[in-house]
């Protein structure tokens, strides 16, 4: 790394997610991929009522599947379609009560070694400038 | 710590959940609480369509959901209903592939302090030995 | 899993620490291997003064020294002399301050696949009851 | 957030962290708080012959010190001398073998909240670009 091309375009990782785990759109679609770059992908969740918490706000699983998510469109982008690829280990610091607003995840690679990818992911409600949630997390890469 | 009673038992803590946070059962109600206990918790998952991944597996979303479930209701079973305990850390290690089957999430607390609430969660594909996900997790516990 | 043999003895595992890792011991000896067995391993730590912190207790880098070395140690009494693996991730909650008094730590490995191990440790104060931290992390094993 | 201003200077955090945890030094003095300024602090590690380990590398139970340092150095600057804030999370992902060089730890806070402070720590051996490993920590804060 530094790298300075990727293996997918945005439209083929999303072509991508929707043919391999359709079980994402369950109840409505509001996943959706907005940019990838190198070592980068950034998604976006619409705040869908399966995501809604009382007091307004987003339930932690549906932020904790967009980071899961927003990871792995950012491997796909990088190494190219690895449908076996595994996330190993996920950690969560949520920080404050999201808005009932979309949510964007920006997702940054630390690593991408032959056998683990490892990346952090920031969370936002659209607009906002402050962290939601931040994640940081593993993928286990098939040789 | 230790603790020999609780505060909630398992038919309030579930009644609880259902009240308070009916969104958990969007799309079809597959979350039981099975037992609480000092400082412990069982909760079930049903292998409902919404969560499959392909390959016959259960989804790392999830599984998520469920470990925070087990962990919240571990809390409250403890310390009563306190509806605006909020979760501020989770880390999962994710260890094997679940079967298509329902899962078993069995949490222990390892810490009830004033402000924060600590506990490890592991989760069992129904009937099987091996742990598939290990979670630890933090609650923040207002004032 | 589960494993009922063992590849090293306690003193095998001890004998290639110090032969391997003599830099643990650097300042004084304070790390012991108390037992291991299937899937386990239990470490001892002196409350040496290089371990301290004011109002008498135990540094959170002397834990996280003491836990990651009970983790490799539970690898190295399940697949033998692998002194090449290396620690990937190392997650840690720290629920109480530790007496000033020696630490134990019981490690019980969760997963030991081909490419990585994982376990969990409890960090405890020589004869009490409560954990004072607890750690989970994965060891990446070379091919 | 954002806060334009910080609690103390890069010198008084460094007299405080003397003052109050000397033992750090133990061995030898080879921790340095280099920039501090609002939600960020930025510290050096010598590589110190306490800190090796064998392939002339830089042992992980440094970096963890290091990284735990940093970001209590950034609350410190960012809300001044809380000697009893304590250590409740800390989560590492160790990505590359660090060089046998003075390591380099970036400390930017997520949340400075009145009970939490959440923040990240990016550790690099000096002059290079690659993250070595990466932390992200939680403090609590005495009320």
């Amino acid at each position: 790394m530094p790298r300075d091309a990727v293996a997918m375009t945005r439209q083929e990782v999303e072509d991508f997610l929707d043919r391999e785990f359709p079980q994402i759109h369950y109840g409505g679609r509001t996943f959706q991929v907005e940019e990838v770059g190198p070592l980068f992908a950034r998604m976006r969740m619409e705040a869908h009522e399966k995501h809604l918490r009382p007091g307004e706000t987003i339930s932690g699983p549906a932020m904790m599947a967009l980071a899961d998510l927003a990871l792995y469109a950012a491997i796909l982008a990088q190494i190219g379609p690895v449908a076996l690829a595994v996330t190993t280990n996920l950690n969560f610091n949520f920080l404050r009560k999201p808005k009932l607003a979309p949510m964007i995840a920006e997702c940054r690679l630390l690593k991408v070694g032959k056998r683990l990818a490892v990346g952090e992911v920031s969370l936002y409600s659209e607009g906002e400038a402050d962290v939601v949630c931040h994640a940081t997390g593993t993928y286990s890469i098939p040789a």
